[in-house]
């Protein structure tokens, strides 16, 4: 449970995962979707296929094409994030909008 | 959605709010629940209060007892704990016992 929540709230994993529940996607898709330096969506992305929640497929393309995906481990994540999103909406906005 | 998951992912902020969700208890029962430090659990409680996350209530009775318990915003990440719980022991456990 601990490991669960740290894995997810570690920066930036959470959104890599939220970002591939939309499909499969390269490197440089990833990285114009998010905010997040290229060095570091390495990092993420390598320690997110270790959990076996991201799978990396490489397309022997000229040039070769690399797609990152989730799992079925990581496809089942996504609950969770539908639950923090709606989480979110209903009380983070709502605190904002009365300061 | 980002800070959603980075608070949740703090170290040991979702144990205690997954503590919480049990009842309202004193600092001393969530302390003997959680292999946290004093001074560590001192901080969480702070933050989750700051956060509307937590209330702490005061009781004036003679000595003074002090209560922690979830606002409804505290009480509206439950499902959120519930999903986690079920992804980890669903796919946390498999993979220990495939090691």
């Amino acid at each position: 449970m601990e490991l669960a929540l740290q894995l997810l709230g570690k920066r930036w994993t959470g959104l890599v995962i939220f970002q591939l529940l939309i499909g499969p996607q390269r490197f440089s898709e990833i990285e114009a979707a998010l905010p997040v330096s290229g060095r570091l969506l390495t990092e993420r992305l390598k320690e997110l296929e270790k959990e076996g929640i991201v799978k990396r497929q490489l397309y022997p393309e000229v040039p070769v094409r690399v797609e990152y995906s989730l799992t079925e481990k990581g496809r089942a994540l996504e609950p969770i994030f539908q639950d923090i999103q709606s989480w979110a909406e209903n009380w983070i906005s709502l605190d904002s909008g009365e300061r």
